[in-house]
């Protein structure tokens, strides 16, 4: 079974991983958001991208779900010493990979080139593609105010809350990206952000299009468990945004545009009546046996589904 | 006596922080070469500003002459790993300065601007100036090839042979130093490589003319001292451009440019025929107390050729 996840940053990251554990490498490409790209002391950072290839890569921090394991700051520390701005939390081994990042972008290469060349640094085996080449922002508004996407969710700590969220016109997917759907099985949507890290990839030229067209099962996982985000502001988010913060409000949020969804145990029945194939699994990730367990709960689920 | 220091890097950052010690920080202005500048990994990196910044902070790394004290190098180690070029040095600690410098100059500071932030910060009393606000790379060719200045500087280590010194046109002095040269006593031309140091000063308009209109002395102390240059390719760069690696041919390089000349006492005697003042000092700057001896000799020396 060929199997495209679309991932944000850490439970995308975590998903993907178990998917990755359980299927030949050649079956899996992981599709990630590039929304919240940004740059920064003149630094193009990438951080759903930084979070999928630590945790494929084995190298990420599995008590922030963020960043390396084995982290040290005295780079960041200096800079704020120095007066520049140190509320993005970039260790020192994290930065090099913004640094190599940036050099190979301003010789000319791609972002899917820099990152397939990153990957093979890494030892990833799999196919970790952003989901475009093109700068594409994620912006949230928060009244009048309209907070670039890491000012708002590291600066502000998600606090402000959201009124919408602006995702670019005009952003393309790349022709991996495209080949990746042509030649896909099963699309799985990753237990990530639904409004900012799975929106901007759907909303990418000709992705939904692909998705519908396309004779393929589409599972979503849901990020929230009894009736908050496992992480981050997914629940908040979907309170300001006038849902309920629930795994069945995150269904009905995805709607026709998915053919399956997995919740949390927690919630179980909670989607029974919904007009799509359901099924309860065990969706919190803490060890590498969790995240292989959910991978396979899932797999089963779609090859249920594709009978 | 009010003084402007013109320095490159390791010897410059020495005299001037020799200069800093004995005179009162108000009376100090170190114009620093930005012909090394460059744009490396994403970051705008001045190594010889750096370079004079560290010492004049007492934060200088003693053994390398450049560089920080008490340096780590897990970033660049990481980025070699990752297949990005490692080949220039960069530190945990001085990666801080270049990823400071680089965000404020991004937000629209000059970098004239940017350095007084920073020597701000490091508790930096006198006043350090790059000579442009403009970029202005110097590039060093040898036979057919056109080295970038760190190219040939670092990743070549200065080994291909100099055939001449490429300097920018139209590159304007800022009105910061300007005022500098108009209220100087004294125009102190530092130890340092004349061509790939001082020249890059000299050539910015309208320098040259504001050192010979403006009724002050110029001294330059040799960067050569018994043959061979104290650090970097001078002694090499004289003997590839038909020039002796002597004290000696240093003076008659600046010629008319200067009115007084300090050589090293092992050298002892060789310029005592020039059409000049010449004094001999121990120009080598091993400790702190050197540096100050040798500035406070270098004083009285422009005293004695001011009456």
């Amino acid at each position: 079974m060929k199997v495209v996840v679309l991932a944000g940053g850490v439970g995308g990251a975590k998903l993907a991983d178990g998917v990755a554990r359980i299927l030949p490498p050649e079956d899996v490409t992981i599709i990630v958001n590039t929304g919240d790209d940004f740059e920064h002391l003149g630094l193009t950072i990438c951080p759903d991208l930084d979070t999928v290839m630590y945790r494929l890569a084995g190298v990420a921090n599995d008590e922030t779900g963020w960043g390396r394991a084995g982290e040290t700051w005295r780079t960041i520390g200096e800079v704020g010493i120095l007066g520049g701005p140190d509320w993005f939390k970039l260790g020192d081994l994290d930065l090099a990979m913004h640094l190599t990042r940036t050099h190979l972008l301003r010789t000319g290469e791609s972002l899917t080139a820099v990152t397939q060349h990153l990957c093979q640094k890494l030892g990833i085996q799999v196919s970790v593609l952003p989901m475009s080449n093109q700068p594409a922002p994620t912006q949230i508004q928060s009244g009048d105010i309209i907070y670039p996407f890491q000012t708002w969710f590291v600066q502000e700590k998600w606090q402000p809350p959201v009124t919408k969220v602006l995702l670019p016109e005009d952003v393309r997917a790349t022709r991996s990206v495209i080949r990746a759907f042509e030649t896909a099985d099963l699309i799985l949507i990753a237990p990530s952000n639904p409004f900012v890290s799975i929106d901007p990839i759907l909303d990418v030229y000709p992705i939904t299009a692909l998705m519908e067209d396309l004779p393929k099962a589409v599972i979503a996982v849901s990020p929230i468990v009894g009736g908050e985000a496992v992480k981050g502001p997914a629940a908040k988010m979907m309170q300001e945004l006038g849902l309920q913060p629930t795994s069945r409000a995150v269904a009905e949020y995805y709607d026709e545009r998915i053919d399956g969804f997995v919740y949390d145990v927690q919630d179980a029945g909670s989607c029974d009546d919904l007009e799509m194939e359901t099924h309860c699994l065990d969706t919190m990730m803490f060890t590498e046996e969790d995240r292989i367990q959910l991978a396979q709960g899932i797999v089963q689920f779609a090859e249920e589904l594709m009978q």
